[in-house]
């Protein structure tokens, strides 16, 4: 099951489950109501009434696959296909709700293993049909939605086993169609973890993960997916690529570098090879409060330069942090930093890290504000749904940039989204991924959505990225690139880099059938 | 000035100048002359009497070339290609002090800057002219030694200045030519320190580290060079490649990857930035002696894995251990275990290893041993030198593998070199590089050079390769490929990447003039 988790009519176009929805806190309604213009949403169109056209693919191309995968396995049911057509960023759903699906795929091909993922490249490369890889689908930059009209998915979710793990050397094999959660299940039954916990963890999967440069809520301390990475598996229409075999190696470029964060245009990924942790016999959270966002950046510049490094490091700007409050009746005004710690034994390092923050200006606010994070932490895409039911639009955006950059990214990205949106805007900030060079900022916006939300959106976010852009920071820490940035991506990477990318994908695939129009300019 | 520092006519085929040459000491003189037949090496032929060819390029290209760089920088004299014309591997030495030095370059090009490199690569794809990167010239895997007949050498040494510093940020901007210790200095003066302490420090280059992937002596504290780039402009005859803009980027693949290890195939890296970090206020160094090689590994491990992790952590083997008391005196047998820390305070990080370390069988043997093996770090490739000239044959080599793995590779790859040296050789090992998955593994192999050295060690070497390359093993943690490592190279990442390499490499130089023969298979 991917993210749209729902089989109830109306419930496919949002994150996850019914059972697992949320409703917005009482106090929070209210505060949106004052300060937006909100706009009660059309009706969602039920599932079974959305128009998806007849898979058109040859029968001839349909037997192929099926020789392949197996029958059973190539779905051209209208319901499966309309499920695969597009992720989750809001434009996506806001489309799904009024049932304005993007270009659904053929057929979703499930393959069984390495070897069939590489058989239906080469069908696909032969007829000339695109391919889409799918992990959990929770992709929110349009990662789903190539530019091809005929396309097929390609849904991983057979390659899900463990399929080895060395605790000497503390590395596991993981196939790419594992969802995270049963991963962890997985790797617990031999006394590790990952770590990795993006927002994203109920439905993502390994090989997404590794496909796109994901990074997780606790990478301070566990570090990005792509740091965990020792070796990949990639079917690419050229054949089998496998690399990676030791600790570190000199043996010319890092070749694994280039298929992470390559969005399943250059290869499928297969298996992912990941070092993994013991799992942490303790964890504790707690939450500081400082004066103002730069108070706060500075203590948090601390401690990912000079240690001790928590596992998850989070400040809220001013605004979030009062949106927040307002949310669990907390209103103690400055901004919210919210530190955890995971290991055999954190009470040392929560103890000299807490010197480090009150040192800086930071005021212990307990543990209780930790936990509440905590338990919240997998809530804002849910929290979505509710405020688009609500009549709000709600859409976030993120970056990183070094440490003497933040402060004006900050404030740029954060006006020009204002100056974009005349009419009002709610714009929340966080840096929630620490390095010592640098770290992140991940940008909520909220605003009424307007008589052409997905349209005013779409010039909003274009100021945002060229505000990023214009400040020197990165058009993306962890969402990836999809369709939504190739713009950006290709400024920020120069033209002698994209030549060079396209030069890559010409090769490993000639017919150009992986994603096209994602990511490469 | 490269690592052939020496001026003097018979001192140009060694390691650095006459000040700082190494005598062997007489204990271990002894032993060698006990254990191995050695033979005195014939006479140096001065740098005076080494017949080269006379330049050979059209009077087009040389007055093409001075129109860049200016007259003065464009050098044709014998003596300055023949010491350009190859690097620092015994074979390579070998053949020097007999005169028959590898085909020289045509001309050494010293451009100004990353402009003049690019114009400099301009001519050379116009008129077909190979270019080799020169920057140490400290390469022991025969990385200056093209296939090309006609080649010129790009010496970097002109762009030797710190760009800029971002104290904030602790990042750095160098040019390429800067050598480790100008670096240091350089950024000494603002309060900080790459940490990266290679056995090349005192020649090897910021570009030749980025160029190679090098890996210094404190990688467990600092990390390996490659860790620490942030961003790179290459000039390549395609133009400028400037990558990397963040601490961290899910924007698509990491280009910056690409040419790091590429040694100088893919382009000519003219500076690089750095993550940096405060010059340590503190420095520790102290030795353990474990009862074997496995109780040392295991100990080694525990503290890769779950820390506190040194600065330092070097583990010999028996042999290493045996050999090294012999020089100093010592003889408590077992292996002799280095640690090493540095920063702001050290005394908390020395107290928690020594724990780990005596958990593990470690005893501790004083900090005299710690400094012994400071003082001498750089010592290896003069007491070659010695070793040489004493009549013996001495050479290196390394790999590194998952800790699972480890001891085998040791094992294998150290019989594998007795196999192949049946009258006799000391083989001494080490581990001086760790991660959480695995470490590095050196060998020093001792022989006597018989009548054809280079043609043996040839012989011994390829053994070695394939025993790497049969236990799973990298061909290289921090040397490189080079010409030598080429065709196990090959092996380790496959058909299909090889190709894609070779793609990579037609689409940036078109006409093959980079490094032809280096690296690429």
């Amino acid at each position: 099951m991917d993210v749209r988790g729902e089989a109830s009519p109306a419930g496919w176009a949002r994150w996850g489950t019914a059972t697992n929805a949320k409703v917005l806190p009482d106090s929070a309604a209210k505060l949106l109501a004052q300060v937006l213009d909100l706009t009660p949403p059309p009706p969602v169109v039920p599932l079974a009434e959305v128009a998806v056209p007849e898979c058109e693919l040859d029968g001839a191309v349909l037997a192929a696959l099926r020789q392949v995968v197996g029958d059973g396995h190539v779905v051209t049911a209208a319901e499966a296909r309309a499920r695969h057509a597009s992720g989750m960023s809001t434009p996506d759903l806001l489309r799904d709700r009024r049932g304005h699906v993007r270009p659904a795929p053929q057929a979703v091909v499930r393959p069984a293993d390495h070897t069939e993922v590489v058989s239906v490249l080469d069908v696909c490369s032969r007829h000339g049909v695109a391919v889409v890889p799918f992990g959990g689908g929770t992709s929110v930059v349009g990662g789903l939605t190539p530019t091809a009209t005929r396309h097929v998915t390609v849904d991983l979710s057979r390659l899900d086993t463990l399929v080895a793990v060395d605790p000497v050397s503390r590395t596991a094999v993981l196939q790419a169609g594992l969802r995270a959660p049963r991963a962890a299940e997985l790797l617990a039954e031999h006394g590790f973890t990952l770590g990795h916990v993006p927002q994203s963890y109920e439905y993502a999967t390994i090989g997404g993960f590794a496909a796109t440069r994901s990074s997780g809520q606790a990478s301070a301390g566990y570090g990005r997916f792509d740091d965990m990475v020792t070796a990949l598996t990639v079917a690419t229409p050229r054949g089998t690529v496998r690399v990676g075999r030791a600790p570190a190696s000199a043996a010319g470029p890092d070749l694994r570098q280039l298929f992470l964060g390559s969005e399943g245009t250059l290869g499928v990924i297969t298996d992912v090879t990941l070092r993994v942790r013991p799992l942490p016999a303790r964890s504790h959270y707690e939450g500081w409060r400082f004066e103002s966002f730069a108070a706060g950046l500075h203590a948090v510049r601390r401690l990912a330069q000079d240690g001790p490094r928590p596992t998850v490091l989070r400040l809220s700007d001013e605004v979030e942090t009062m949106i927040g409050a307002a949310g669990s009746g907390r209103s103690d005004g400055g901004c919210l930093l919210v530190a955890g710690y995971e290991g055999a034994d954190v009470q040392p390092t929560v103890e000299a890290a807490a010197g480090v923050l009150a040192a800086h200006g930071g005021t212990p606010v307990g543990a209780e504000a930790g936990r509440h994070w905590e338990r919240h932490r997998f809530d804002a895409p849910y929290l979505r749904d509710a405020l688009l039911d609500a009549g709000a639009f709600a859409e976030t955006l993120e970056t990183a940039a070094y440490w003497s950059a933040l402060p004006e990214v900050h404030a740029r990205v954060r006006q020009a989204i204002l100056d974009a949106l005349p009419d009002g805007a709610l714009v929340l900030a966080h840096v929630s991924h620490v390095y010592e060079t640098g770290a992140s900022l991940y940008f909520t916006v909220i605003c009424s959505p307007g008589p052409d939300p997905i349209g005013r959106w779409h010039t909003a976010k274009a100021a945002a990225s060229d505000a990023i852009a214009a400040a020197g920071a990165t058009i993306t820490h962890h969402h990836g690139v999809g369709a939504d940035h190739r713009a950006w991506y290709a400024a920020e990477i120069g033209d002698v880099a994209v030549d060079l990318l396209r030069a890559v994908k010409r090769h490993l695939d000639p017919a150009g059938i992986l994603n096209p129009g994602i990511l490469v300019p």
